[in-house]
């Protein structure tokens, strides 16, 4: 999602008018749920992308919807194709996903960003709306979900899903965010402020229990993983959210490596790109472009112990997915590289 | 010491090309030990002067050697006395610590640093010398010392302690600096391999053993603390040193944690003055010159085990110093001030 290499003024604020096209059942933006007709394009390195790689992990979608990935660092012509052959994406044939946005609009005005669906017929941008279309992936792609998979959003908690998520987006995903992007110590110290309040909510909430709504991993707990995933490797220096290390807050820490180590989770990640794009790219506040070392990434799948909270996490006779099949390299790959040492 | 507002090419090197007159009990250099003579220069946020303030307080020569404490920014002509009523040193009389410099040399060329002693009747620099400044307030004020002060350079160990501040020096003092003023990834990695091996070093070395080297403290612990109780709140986020906080090493912690509450060591430090130097200062490095309101400091208190070890600390007789009397604020002050949240 990140466009900016750096801060403005004041408080920073996400941009946040996506294209808001959704991908039904019954098609009633133009666009039905049909497999093999659209490519999910994502970073490994953006948060919000990374939503989306987890749901259709946790849903078995990969074989209904496909999947480019961009590399994590870009110009300020954003997103490119660069991992693959040649620097195209071998099913949309394009190198930048700018192109993409312009074959559905040609003075496209906005942030070109990840994660996007694009039409494999038309090679044009659906959605970039990311808060719906981990949603939609949920509930209106049910017909193609793996047998047995998890229920993200269950109809009966989704009032609670939807008042933690608002909470963990404004304080916590978006917080971090407001943090380093702060153009100024007044607002800085504000959001740090607003954001360390906000995990010590998380902290008391996850004490006693070991998913964040109900006693199975639903949308919500996707959405807090994917910041927490960032937290120490990024988040703690380079966006100066460092009251505390993740490995400092001990329910917190617990509860990320229980999810990590759940199938679906931990294999979305690859640290090495985190790390890449939120450096290079954001010259503004990092203008070296010097890439961390640090921190040790190892402690990833020490013990949790959170299996003692009970919770079932899939829900009863559900399985975890399988091992990635496709683009989607695993941890392990990653924090061996990184956490070697 | 730090001149620079962050980077250059390639491994970063310290000019060490210091003044190097001696104030001695023989005068050789023209320059005897004398009380109310001479004048201390430091800044509380510098590493290097903070040697000598905390050198200053254990063998009590705050009556005999007076104090100047330089603000904790400075712009590219280096320390100013703005803490003090009217931006001006009250015995010095000047505003800029280069107007000292100037005084010895009017072309003086090389970096304005702290800490620096000035002779009073002249206004002229006598020496920035600084890993020779606390050896000669050990072994030339003898006369000035307070009664049963502690030998911080004992002659039967100063090949020992000789070798561990040169280890020292070289991989920890400086490495934090060669970390983070590395011009480029490659001279960042070596850097940071060779900070942390050394780290890894110094945690063997002290594990069993309170101090660094005999049973007492010497100036091998003054040296190493300086740089300690810098890294959690500057270098590890800073200067990238991000394998580990101190917090996460134990026994450097432990430690660190015994030397800070022992009379004349943490009563010098003021994380807050510490932390706006390097973050205000280097915008090389953090251009928006936002400093973090983190880490939690409050944990310099809790309790750290190590008398457990035995050990001496100023040896047999020996008091700690009485509370400070002059300029240095109590550390007590700064972690309330910074560790509040």
């Amino acid at each position: 999602m990140v466009d900016s290499t750096g801060v403005g003024q004041g408080a920073f604020e996400r941009d946040s008018r996506y294209i808001t096209t959704r991908i039904t059942r019954d098609g009633q933006d133009g666009y039905p749920v049909e497999p093999g007709r659209y490519r999910l394009v994502v970073s490994r390195a953006c948060p919000w992308a990374n939503r989306a790689t987890i749901v259709r992990r946790l849903l078995g979608l990969e074989s209904v919807l496909s999947l480019g990935v961009c590399g994590p660092t870009h110009d300020e012509r954003s997103w490119t194709f660069d991992l693959d052959p040649g620097g195209v994406d071998p099913v949309l044939g394009i190198k930048r996903l700018q192109q993409a946005y312009f074959a559905r609009d040609p003075d496209y005005p906005r942030g070109i960003t990840v994660p996007a669906i694009v039409d494999e017929r038309t090679g044009a941008v659906v959605t970039n709306d990311f808060p719906q279309l981990t949603l939609d992936l949920s509930t209106q792609w049910t017909e193609f979900h793996r047998p047995g998979a998890p229920v993200l959003y269950p109809e009966p908690l989704r009032a609670e899903i939807d008042e933690v998520n608002r909470r963990v987006y404004t304080e916590v995903n978006n917080g971090v965010y407001r943090c380093g992007f702060a153009g100024d110590q007044d607002a800085y110290d504000k959001a740090f402020t607003r954001l360390f309040d906000a995990l010590d909510w998380l902290e008391d909430r996850l004490r006693e229990r070991r998913f964040l709504v109900g006693d199975t991993i639903t949308e919500a707990d996707v959405r807090l993983f994917t910041t927490l995933a960032r937290f120490d490797p990024v988040y703690h220096g380079h966006f100066k959210c460092n009251l505390r290390k993740l490995a400092e807050m001990p329910v917190l820490w617990a509860y990320a490596r229980d999810l990590f180590q759940t199938p679906g989770f931990g294999d979305t990640i690859d640290f090495v790109q985190i790390k890449r794009h939120y450096y290079q790219v954001h010259t503004g506040i990092n203008p070296t472009g010097i890439v961390p070392d640090g921190p040790d990434l190892a402690n990833w799948f020490t013990p949790h112990g959170r299996e003692a909270l009970g919770g079932r996490p899939f829900g009863d006779g559900t399985a975890p997915p399988t091992p990635p099949v496709d683009e989607m390299r695993t941890a392990d790959w990653t924090i061996e590289r990184d956490g070697a040492r």
